[in-house]
Parts: C-alpha cells; structure tokens; sequence
C-alpha cells in the first residue's frame, strides 16, 4: 500500500453537530467523519478541512483531505462511509454525508491552497414562522428592504480592513485585511396560501420573503457573514442606513456594525481552488 | 373567571419528539403544550388530542381540547404560548406552534367529536439524498411506478376490515373495520441540477421524484397509513401487484401486508369535524 492524498467534498445539517472541529465527548462533524473514515480505510484517519464551521453552520460543500496509506479503492470510500453515516436507518442517509473522493497530488492541502470560499445566508419574513425550517433560516416577522441592503453591500464588495465584522474567540489572524469578491442578495416573494386540501376554511394568506445572501471572498474573519448579515438586515430594517456602512468599516469597531444572524441561516456553499 | 371550553389548532416538527402523548421524563407534544398552556393560563391544564402521533411523525394540523378557568382572553393564548415555546430565540420559534385557539360550546371533545382526518405522506426517490430532508421524507434510490401504486390505491378506498394494516402495540379497538374516503398519490418529478453558483464544473445531473400519499379516512388504526404507505411503495416497486390488495385486505392478516414505512415522511394534516 503506498501513501495516498485524498480530497473530499462533503456536505451537512448543522443542527445536530457542535461545530466542524474535533471536541472531546461532542459530537462534531469532523469527529464523526474521522471516526467512519478509520472504519472504511481501517486505519486511524486525521482530516483537515476548509472551514471550521460553528455550531447549527450548515455545509453544502465543505472540502477536506487526509493522507494515508490503505486499501480501499478511493472510489468506494464515499459509498462506504456515507452507509455507515446512515446508521443503516430506512430514512436513507444522515446527517453527513461525503458527495466525493478523489486522489490529489502529494503536498495538496485542502485549507492550505483554498483560494477562497461562498457563503449563502438564507433569511425568511413572513408573518407567520415555519416551523420546519426552525434550523434552516433567520426567521423574522418584519420584511426587508432588499434595495437598500443592496446598497450597502456595495460598500462591502472589495478589500478592506474588516475588523469591524470579526467576533472575539476566533483563532488569531495576522491580518484582518480580506477581499470580497462577491455580495449578492437574491429575493424570492412568494404570495403563498396555505391550503388544507378540504377547502377555504383554513387558508391562511402569507406573504413570504426569502431572501439569501450569496458572499464570496479570499477569506472570512471569525463570524464575519453573520455580522455582515446582520448589519445588513439592519440597513433592511431602516436602523441603518446603506452610506453609514463605509464609516462602520473604517471605524474598525464591532459595536458600530449590526448583530450576529443566528447559525442556522448559514450554509458553506463552496470552496474555490486553482486546481481540482 | 368562568370555566371555558377551548380548541388548539397545532402543528409540530416531530422530529425531537417521543411522540404526542405525555410521558414521564420523555419531551412529548402534549407535555411541552401543556407545560407552556398551564404557565400562559396560571392554571394546571391537561389537553386532550386528536390523534396520538408516534416518534417522528409531523403535524400540520393536529387539533387539541382543554377546559379550564383562567383569566388570559382565548385569542392571546396563541400568541402568549407560541412566545414561550419559541424560547426567545433569534430563530423565531419553536418546533411546536399554536396555530389558533377558540371558545368552543361545553361538552365539545376533539378527539370524541372528530368526524376523520386526512394524513399525507411524504416520499423522495432520487440518486442522492438530501440530507436536509433526513428527518422530512421516506427516501429511497430506486423510483417508484405511480400507476400501479394508484390502481393498488383504489381497492383501498371504501369500508372494509383493515386488521391486515394493523400493527400491534396501539391500544384496542372495539372492531379493525374503517371507512377510507379518499387515496390520492401526487407525484412530481423534478429534473434538477444541483447547481453551485461558480459554474459547470460542481453540476450533479439528478432526476428527483416527490411522491405524496393524501389519504383520508374516518379513523386509522395504529400505524396503518404506514403500513398502506409500505404497501403501496412494494407495488410502486414491483413487488407486489396491484391485483394482490384484494386478498391482503381480505386475509386480515398483517403478514401479508407490505413494511412498516418510517415516521419521517407521515404528516398529520388535518382533522375534520361537523361544526368548526
């Protein structure tokens, strides 16, 4: 058997994880990878991924690799592990899940020679809360003003100093400069009307804003989408305004930027390399 | 402050519950309800239920009874509840939710006075899960033939002894005969591309097909939609005939009946009743 690199590309609900990284006695989606990875390559497997999600962060295209020397052909590793994720259950999957395996050359590493990474933060306004998407969006009874929070994101798009939008208690950085390449905001309104298939009765009219946040750059700051969602779901709000937004980042304060949008509105949509 | 009768309309995520009914140390729907009612009505309230759903199962309609004293108008009750089961957090609110409460004459019981009740099912068949459904859908890789499933539907439909779709473990019935009204199957069939914003290279082709079993009935026995779902999914797949339905109804015998579907995919959706 000789030493193999291998890239991963994986995806997951947050909801039930304590965050990416490996933590002792918790149940995080590293460690359940490393744990079902071991079991498939049966030898003691270390990854190293992209992007160390918090709590409730949702992934739709994290990226890992590990080196190892074992048997199994690269190719079957994500079948095997994603039946062994699936506990086997009649629902057909769980909670995490490897999408692909590949053998990438000696020395690639997946955080290391990432070039950048998405986000998408998904809002939802409605009168009425869905329940079912408790751990999937922010949820808010007021609408937005989608125009303005476009505005302000102008501001944002480029290379900064953000440290007005980083959280204490990430790991330190050398530098907060960054460069956002990207800030989109995507509204879908939707006139819906609840319908119990008896009849009139019990339709109830809802308004429903979706509303997502698509943000790209060479990298993020601990917490930076959510801080930058919140001060943009302020500016929607009307308690900002799109022209305080240059003087909130060179103030290079984070009291003067808006709250932190809760976990479960993030997803990691994607991780940009040169290669692969 | 004089005694009232009221009616809760409620939908739940079942997902991180035992099940409705109240049960020692277990977090149940009713116990959390009448936890939350009994605080919002400072007053012990006990709720009677229409339908004791299992572990898992969901809820877009499930209606509740109580009489009690209490001062709080019967309209704010919604509201007041909804604000504590949601625990103040930023996510907006909880997985169970009040969906209305109204006065209703003395003597009205929602489970005794209930006429029937229609429940949906929910199945996914595609080539890759979606983990975000995991606790949502019955999914499975293989597809399902609707029409074969839709004539198997229509010997369902009638009055008949239903005994072969019953499992054991629910509480005894006086007789396993049941009026089914109706048994609609939807199907929708999706030819999505998972796409990620930066391009082609990230595309996954995926045929996706979303089945619901609308079924609607005077009474079920327990886990008899389950079991007609199962069923019906063995047709679907070819491994029992439309044709065989007659005779399994007829054997009166479970054996002869298809799986036990999972909890995940099963919504209650609504109650009916002659007044209301």
């Amino acid at each position: 058997m000789e030493k193999k690199n291998v890239f991963l590309k994986i995806e997951y609900d947050g909801t039930n994880f304590y965050g990416w990284q490996r933590q002792p006695r918790m149940r995080t989606v590293q460690g359940e990878l490393e744990q079902v990875l071991s079991v498939v390559c049966n030898t003691d497997i270390k990854i190293n991924g992209t992007s160390r999600t918090d709590a409730g962060v949702h992934a739709l295209g994290q990226q890992a690799s590990f080196e190892a020397e074992f048997g199994i052909p690269v190719e079957r590793i994500p079948l095997a592990a994603n039946n062994l994720l699936a506990g086997g259950k009649m629902a057909g999957c769980g909670d995490v899940r490897i999408i692909s395996a590949e053998v990438v050359p000696e020395g690639f590493h997946a955080r290391f020679d990432a070039k950048g990474k998405q986000y998408i933060y998904k809002i939802r306004c409605a009168d009425e809360p869905d329940i079912f998407l408790k751990n999937y969006r922010y949820q808010m009874t007021e609408h937005l003003d989608v125009s303005v929070m476009r505005e302000a994101a102008k501001y944002i798009v480029g290379t900064h100093d953000f440290k007005c939008f980083q959280a204490s208690g990430g790991e330190e950085k050398e530098t907060t400069v960054r460069t956002v390449y990207d800030l989109e905001i995507i509204e879908t309104v939707t006139d819906a009307v609840k319908e119990m298939p008896s009849g009139a009765a019990d339709r109830r009219r809802r308004i429903v804003q979706d509303i997502e946040i698509r943000i790209s750059g060479d990298g993020f700051l601990y917490n930076m989408v959510r801080i930058i969602t919140g001060t943009l779901v302020e500016v929607g709000l009307g308690k900002k305004k799109p022209e305080d937004i240059p003087a909130v980042i060179e103030s290079l304060d984070r009291q003067n930027a808006g709250h932190t949008a809760p976990p479960q509105g993030l997803y990691l949509a994607e991780v940009y390399y040169d290669r692969v």
